[in-house]
């Protein structure tokens, strides 16, 4: 059945208290929670005040997942997730843990930067044997992998901009554009959007 | 194998004579050029210049097509493209040409607006039946198209922005920035990127 | 008589002794003073120092306001006030309050989604039976709420653009650009206007 | 009854003859279809093409009008519509005559400057007597006359921007942005949107 | 001689240290040195630090002066500086003081709100018989108050526009642009630039 | 007595038609009126229509009048004009003849680029000798001519942007804001606005 | 000696009379004038009014040379330029001509697209063997190509973004922020700036 | 052998921890890593933590260095810094810091202002007599310096923009923008990339 979004709920913004309610409402009416740009103190009141539920932490992505149960899902669909490196590997890990919370088997790759170009290739390589349906490419400043990496494969690439630069198209602007106009063929979603990324290559993966 | 964009040629900002030159040394050498964008000059300069090839006209999405010969190509993929009325045709024709040429089932719905939306159901009810997996959605203006028809299926959807609407906002950019900020599932491509769109609807679709 | 703006501060951007100081000349001078946007310090300095005048606190809309004496003011114009969620609460509330300041009977749902559209029609429904004459609709991110309850009913509507959303178009910025650019019929406030929002339809509903 | 847009056609951007047959499809549905923007190609094209229906010709506004047949609409709500000069006319106009053709009596001032602010307390002095409902207000480059009107009245005001002025903040730009910032009581509607304006106006009055 | 800006260190993103070497420097070579937009700590290490120096303290344009010794300087040219309210004081202050410490007497009203345009009047008459020279004119918002104040007088008006305002053309933006689109006859500064208005007004009374 | 601008129409954006009742109408009221940025269809309208007024053209800087006779103006007020070369030019002439129209003499000098600053310095003592009051400098691209001049004279200096250069930055966006952000000291006007310009250099420079 | 500018005229945006008559006396007075953006009029004007002096015509780079008499210029500095395609090659040529009329040995490869990377590498080893000092690499739409280029080679790069793509970040907007951006070592000039990209590299390559 | 940027680490936007382990990592297996924009807890971390190796601390510039030994790099290359005053300093600095960690002999000019460009031409001499192969020069607000001294020397300039100025253009923008519409000779990097003009500088002058 449905992959929708029903579940998640954005952290940031949300007075701590407005969250961990919201959070518990959702759980309770759903079996399961999904609170992703949560910050410390949210997880820490999360934790405190989760009752009976039960709470799963992840911490490079700063996803919190409230359950009634723990519940089995079966694994469907595979999803691969690269980036280039330390600045965009939050955003990148947010995109993971959201297509295994839907369901999927998850891959990664985070060290594979431009200059390493040589060491996309055995990653796609790998990818293409084990019938990954979809590729989530993380990127920041110039936006420059996600392209190269559609340029090397047959799989779908879908293109997660990231806010690192500084200066003039800074703050994933140019990762941004330079995606948008690509010559290799991509989707993209919007800057810092791991969440969205994870759920359509979730979608993607499954249907 | 391979469902890559090598063969296709964008005419818009090319001179006449560039662009049937590259059509047809494309075409003799892959078995087929697409041309994209081919304003009316073009289009007559590429069919009196021919020669031996075959040429494909398609009038609403601009697309001409440079072949060897009559190839059957065996249908594989279904992919749905949806918009809301006359301005966005054009765009939403590009999509659906290149997914056809690329071997999808292409099925379209051109007159569903947000106002009508009692008229998406029932089209989104059969594109299920059918088993379409993959959804282009174009719109312009306020773009609130897209993330309303995400909204109401599970199928994946790529957000076509297209540059209508003027003022504020205008030229597909509000478009954009609200695909992009949609609560609902969507990855986007570019303003008027019906190739983008529909190449790689035709990617999921087959993969 | 009147319905004007005089006696409104902007409490953001003051500092909490100037905040205070005109606050309390305005109520001498017009009988009320009605501040917006009024941080803890500026609300906590205003309770200590009011001296003979009363005090209203209104928490989830941020406005203080200032009288010389309890006054009953009969109630004329009827207003409804409808957000999405969370988010955009306290901007909706600002509008909210500022209306019933201005003498409005204010009708208010708060938890109407866009994915919820079933949600809306009994609600409209019953805000036509009870003859509101404009309704003040507030949206963030995407900002797909006003145009899609506009098109649903033949009371008036101000689109309230609200802050929300990161990446490109945050900030409220797409949510106002696709409110500029709807199909359905809205006029449209700034980002956060809500008191603007609130007394224009204070207005509308007076006159 | 409702008050809605269904039967406007935007004529800017589309080829006549696709204009052509949707007015006609359209008035023979509806009873009457209102093209907009219409160029003189269009209208002429209409005017020779009508078959049936009868044409009305809005010169100052580029708005036609088909219609099955002349049908008397009772006179119902009464808006004004404000603007400085020359060059802010056909919007204007546009305004003015979509809501007469929604139903409404519109009185009108076409050259009410800033530079000559004592013509305009007149002109609001008898709107007054008049129980007009609601203004319309054009101004491009600076924006300046809807705030300054809006001081001045106790009628709701639509701010409605034009596309006048060069260099930075031209094309309607800084009058956007400073009827969104405007310290009076103002809503707005898209730079050029005079159908917009118009239809709200009409909206509001007969509401 | 010379009426130019060599003796002014901008305060603002100067460490603390730096600020008050560069002062003391400058005042010791040039006989006086103004610090603008000086923070509170920078204030406070002047003054100890200040040694054999004078130091003046302008607490509402954040203005501090070191001077070798009392110097009379002559009064010489008339300026005039004018706001609509709270906001913008210090701005117009900074505009104001800035003035005076090139040697012009200097006359100021602060509470002339676009809303009170009749308490412009008897304010620019009386600028018009002491034959002022040119006007600083601040406005933050939709800075409508410097075109006003223009259509009324033939002094020279310099518009300055001040960094209030939230939402879109917040922060100075619609004030900057509806200044350069002004109907009536200005020249600009940059935003929240009072020390440019100040010092130009100076040199064009002086000249 | 004043110097405002009401006797001066913009033609750009103007019907012909429109433009020549316009021009006419005004002189007649007021001895005289002023047509900036007049066409060669306008110009020549107006020289077939121009009845028993008399009209001056002036070429380089694309500006008409119409007189009813001819009057003699006392020359008043020096004032300079500037610019690097010949893209600059007709701004800057449509600044030296609104400040001759309006009774000053100027003074010009057209070919002192930035390469050449050696060139500046007689110029500017020239001026200096002659007591001109104000300075227009015209500077497209990086503008970087009027802080150059500024930083050379103690005459007030006026900077006026014009709108050349490609790429980012181009149309004059550069120059206006390095203008705006000069160490020197300027004020500014919009992008091409020479008539603003040359009208507030006679206003400087007579009052 | 020097490799300044001084000697070069931008065609676009002159009139041709003007244009010819100033390359004319560029020619005279310094032996040799260099015309950039060059029409088709400007260029056969230039033709038949070049009188006595020698005219050199530069087809794919629009750029014409008037010289005195033919000069013999020893070839001095290396540079090397590379674009991916079609779309690049006028303004890729702008800088090779540039390169060439300053006294380097240009070397050039026209079609090595970011899809062909293994066509860059046996250039850019020739490229070293041959001693080139510097390289200017001319890319559009996403601008990848540069960046990559940079990481492959230890020849200093400079990055020429083109006005190429549509939508969002098109006419070189994407290509210059992300080069900008770029984690390769990257110079950049302005979008189309092949004559200043030329001219830079011979400076570099001759320093 | 190469002169790429490998070994250099981002500190700006990294964990603390994060930082020091890349760091350490990166020292150890190339025996040398540079790290920019380096906070002060940062700093301290990396000192306690270094554990055998060697740090080197760049005060001005925000750069630690980590080495395995004390290396002994031959001087090859000169490259020249120039900035005009306090706030553009630290850029200039990491800059200036980054050439020599690369091998390069700096020269440094950091009071040189627009306003004493008479300071400039010795300081271009010496620069000529020593060979300098290459200029950085910094610039904050207008960006005037670089085009400045471009037009007085042929060495070649790398413009470097600060993010210093505030109002429209502010922190850096008008300074990029108007170094990218120079009318001498200049190629730039993005606003405060001193790391980037640094080391392209060392690039360029070992090449
Ligand atoms: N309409 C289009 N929109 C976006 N990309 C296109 C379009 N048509 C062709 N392309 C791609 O653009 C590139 C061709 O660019 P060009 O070398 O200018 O023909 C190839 O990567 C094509 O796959
Ligand atoms: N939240 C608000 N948003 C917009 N305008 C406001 C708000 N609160 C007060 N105002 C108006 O802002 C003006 C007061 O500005 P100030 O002088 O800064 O207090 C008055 O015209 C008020 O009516
Ligand atoms: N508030 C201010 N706004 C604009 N410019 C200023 C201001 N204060 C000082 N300046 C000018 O900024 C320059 C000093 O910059 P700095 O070297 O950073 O102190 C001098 O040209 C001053 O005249
Ligand atoms: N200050 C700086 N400015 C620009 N790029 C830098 C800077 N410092 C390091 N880099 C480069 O940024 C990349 C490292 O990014 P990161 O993976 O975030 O450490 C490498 O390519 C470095 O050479
Ligand atoms: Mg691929
Ligand atoms: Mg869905
Ligand atoms: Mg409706
Ligand atoms: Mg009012
Ligand atoms: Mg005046
Ligand atoms: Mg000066
Ligand atoms: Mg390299
Ligand atoms: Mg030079």
């Amino acid at each position: 059945d449905r992959i929708g979004l029903p579940e998640a709920i954005l952290g940031e913004g949300k007075k701590t208290e407005t969250f961990v309610k919201i959070m518990k409402k959702m759980a309770k009416r759903k079996g399961r929670s999904i609170g992703t740009r949560v910050n410390k103190e949210q997880k820490q009141q999360l934790q405190k005040n989760k009752g009976q539920l039960e709470m799963e932490w992840h911490e490079k992505a700063n996803i919190a997942v409230l359950k009634t149960e723990k519940t089995k899902q079966k694994e469907e669909g595979k999803v691969g997730v690269i980036c280039a490196g330390t600045a965009d590997l939050p955003i990148a890990e947010e995109a993971k843990v959201t297509a295994e919370l839907l369901g999927c088997k998850v891959y990664n790759a985070y060290d594979v930067g431009v200059a390493g170009i040589h060491r996309i290739l055995p990653v796609l390589k790998k990818y293409n044997e084990e019938n990954i349906q979809v590729l989530v490419v993380a990127a920041g400043r110039d936006g420059s992998l996600p392209p190269v990496v559609a340029g090397m494969t047959d799989i779908p690439v879908i293109g997660l901009p990231v806010s690192t630069g500084y200066g003039a198209g800074g703050n994933g602007e140019a990762a941004l554009l330079s995606m948008l106009q690509s010559c290799s063929l991509l989707t993209v979603v919007n800057i810092d959007a791991g969440f969205t990324a994870g759920a359509m290559a979730a979608k993607i993966a499954k249907t």
